[in-house]
């Protein structure tokens, strides 16, 4: 099997992480992988502002900030403080549970003077991601994140990467069935450009992505003109939102829009502690995440140096999403990642070409208005092919373990159960009878470690990278190399990269390497 | 890293399928498999009784016929007329959904005479699955079903294998949580008893699964005992249902025990029309099973013939059940599966002392009665280990896959995350905001067709299984090889099995495979 595959297979990716694509396809590209993350990056102000009450005007500049942060910290991520892996970074739901939290405290205290409460909840969110974000980059930078590689192997990382994508599930059909008919359209789509005609023409190879969700829209088109989609349905286009939008605005790029918190609050403090939940759940899922990307882009598995840079750069990205107040952090998405195994690009470069769209779309308001009617089917049924593509992409680790060892068998069936099973009994948003615990009268530092613990809990990849971890190293019965280890130490290596590097830089400019189709 | 498997492993089964354990010793480990099998059987008639309003006296015969049933549908499996897979038979899920909808359907319709409603309805249901049954003996014993075998390549199975476990994760976890002291106890019982002590002593190899569950029900009695569980809560064992049940009682093997449905009766037509959405996603189900067994079991791919026989005699079961009336049908049970790679013993003999163990047990009415406390967090907690061997023995077939095929990625991710994705949407017993489709205003034929749609839709192997063979026939970009068929149909052979079978039957009575541990 290992043999026949080294005969018939050259991979799948077209353009390598150091590859150059000439700038206006690197561009075109870039916007294709931007669109793959607009849909979750909406929904993330949509939340946190409907749950403080924003105003209309003021949740479009929160929509506008976000995105203008993401583009940032992308390119943080690609500068040297970074580890240079093509991702790209937006917000998390991670930080959802805390962020409700620091809401709820801050409205039980009510506002002094005439500042309306969700200014002073923004201020207080911010204030508590900013101020938090100093012990991502400290633990990032200092290199304590990087030791947590020697605890991996392929057994654990290969359910947990699946799991970053199946635990989505609650987002993928759900979606999709806000409109069945564009649903199945964009799908079916999807499955042809990149399955089909992608074996045809390059144009379908390189954006099957893109002219997918380009088809899902143009549907949703035709049955908003014709009358044939609902104004009530997810997949009707409202076209007031294009001619309200400003042509240019500036505000999103500005710091503490929003005002600086006081930092007397008490209730400030406390939510910085909630937050470090958040930061950790965050930082087990980027560590997961670059893995997965490594291995998508066919690139080597990443260095304890790169994912202590990385981490270091997410943290420098939440302390400027607290100063800009996306009333965020910024972390790894894995929708993009997804979006490499289906557009065979990994290169950079677009990325960087991506990151700069997202400097510039939301300054150009009318152009993020147009974005923002993205239907929200059409997003579902992306994320499916997306979310599916992760999932796979993970599993594709499990090459390298020896599967007919029972305990092999055992620590991964248990570990990827558990990604499923603990967040359906403790995340109330998934389970109609899920019970999360309530730490609330275990005194304040119980109550931490408690919040810390329920975020944790709730995440799907966490519970399985922590259970599979735990078992991985403490059972017996497996060898080294049968674990994977053996073959995946030497890929890990400083020197695999500069081979890798040397390899690409090698390529022409615009040159794309050759797969079979 | 496959020529290092070879040399390092040596497999995990101490007894083989053909594998004869001197009988002392099969009746015990078929007791440990009985034991398995019994959170979920016991569940089924408390879901359908206690949606009859069944009286007290009735449910616990309902429960012991259940059992019985399943017993006499285990040995007719292992006959001539079967698979002869070690597969034990028993309630199934799939047919909850129709059930309900007799149900409804008799209520509405009321009593004539002083028949109790949940009589009727137990006569309606019963008679359903009976007549229904018919399609399944015919469709598997004419090979019909046997041709879905040339559709399959282990692209497809290794996702729906491990979509069987997966698909569970609603009974994990939140089973656990009924009590999750006794919970932790159990699973780290299970996980020592299987990973540690098992390379220690014989003992623990072969009744981890046994001793984890007695482990896990002697703290609940000192709980009990002690006063610190309390009676509210499931992990509470409660000795007066043991007091109150009978010495010996023949009840349960009496057919049509509650009165023969009219055939007059026009609801009963229309169930059995419903019931067939049952028993398609129970077959889908069944055949995904066997794949699954006899790849847990180290045994050869399981042939077209085989399958066939399999689900005749999974319809020949479900007539008997629908005589016998356990208001359910009979199918493969998973948990089983699972169990096989912790205990490592996949022989028949063994199969059938369960299954004898299953026709005395209702019988002997204390006994079922002092298993009948077999407390919830215990089961739960068996559960996640079972479910989760089988997810990861469904992953084992993906060796067989070039996973460096973007294709088969693509194929193999969507498939999965559309069967955790797609059941979420429909099935309100997942999700909060689930939306059934309601075909009930289509025309009766459309209606029918829309349940049996919607019952395929909530099962999520079935639409893992779906999804993956649509788009593996249809789809190009992997030859036959990288899709993993060439292997694949080797060991799928009438010779493979007999060479296998030869193998077996030169075993000694009592000798064990030599693995290495």
């Amino acid at each position: 099997m290992n043999e026949s595959q080294g005969k018939e297979h050259s991979g799948w990716i077209v353009y390598p992480i150091g590859s150059r694509p000439k700038w206006p396809l690197a561009v075109l590209l870039g916007i294709q992988q931007y669109m793959t993350m607009f849909g979750a990056t909406v929904l993330i102000p949509f939340i946190v502002g409907g749950a403080m009450g924003l105003p209309q005007e003021q949740l479009a500049l929160l929509i506008s900030t976000i995105f203008f942060t993401s583009g940032i910290c992308t390119l943080i991520q690609q500068s040297p403080l970074g580890n240079r892996l093509p991702v790209i970074q937006g917000g998390t739901f991670a930080f959802l549970g805390p962020t409700f939290a620091i809401l709820g405290m801050v409205a039980a205290k009510g506002v002094t003077g005439d500042m309306p409460l969700w200014q002073l909840q923004i201020q207080e969110v911010a204030g508590a991601i900013m101020i938090a974000s100093v012990v991502e980059i400290v633990l990032g930078y200092t290199g304590v994140l990087g030791y947590v590689k020697r605890l991996i192997s392929p057994v654990v990382i290969g359910p947990t990467i699946a799991m970053i994508g199946l635990a989505l599930f609650n987002i993928g059909a759900p979606w999709m069935a806000t409109n069945w008919i564009i649903s199945l359209i964009t799908i079916l789509a999807l499955v042809l450009y990149s399955q089909v005609f992608s074996h045809q023409s390059k144009v379908f190879l390189l954006f099957p992505v893109l002219l997918a969700i380009l088809t899902g829209w143009l549907f949703s088109l035709l049955g908003t003109l014709t009358g044939l989609i609902s104004p009530d349905n997810a997949a009707y286009l409202k076209p007031d939102l294009i001619f309200a939008a400003p042509w240019i605005s500036f505000t999103p790029m500005l710091p503490f829009k929003w005002g600086f918190p006081s930092l007397a609050s008490s209730t400030l403090w406390a939510g910085v502690f909630g937050m470090l939940a958040g930061y950790l759940a965050s930082m087990i899922e980027s560590i997961g995440d670059y893995y997965a990307c490594a291995r998508i882009s066919e690139a080597p598995v990443p260095t304890e140096r790169m994912i202590s840079r990385g981490l270091g750069a997410e943290g420098i990205g939440c302390l400027i999403a607290g100063i800009l107040q996306t009333c965020n952090g910024t972390t790894t998405y894995s929708e993009n990642i997804g979006s490499i195994g289906l557009t065979r690009v990994a290169s950079r470069r677009v990325i960087i070409a991506g990151a700069l769209a997202m400097l510039v779309i939301p300054i150009v308001g009318k152009f993020g208005a147009v974005l923002s009617t993205l239907p929200k089917p059409v997003v579902g049924s992306m994320f499916v092919g997306l979310f599916g593509m992760i999932a796979s992409v993970g599993l594709s680790n499990l090459q390298q373990v020896n599967m007919n060892n029972s305990r092999n068998l055992f620590i991964i069936g248990l570990s990827f159960f558990a990604g499923l099973s603990v967040p359906y009994q403790f995340n109330p948003m998934l389970s109609p009878e899920a019970m999360p615990i309530d730490w609330s009268s275990a005194g304040s530092f119980i109550e931490v470690l408690g919040n810390i613990f329920q975020a944790i809990l709730t995440t799907g990849m966490a519970v399985t990278a922590i259970v599979g971890i735990l078992m991985d190293n403490l059972l017996p019965g497996a060898t080294r190399a049968e674990r994977g280890l053996e073959a995946w130490e030497q890929e890990a290596s400083d020197e695999a990269w500069q081979e890798a590097e040397a390899k690409w830089a090698a390529m022409k400019e615009g040159e794309m390497r050759p797969v079979e189709l």
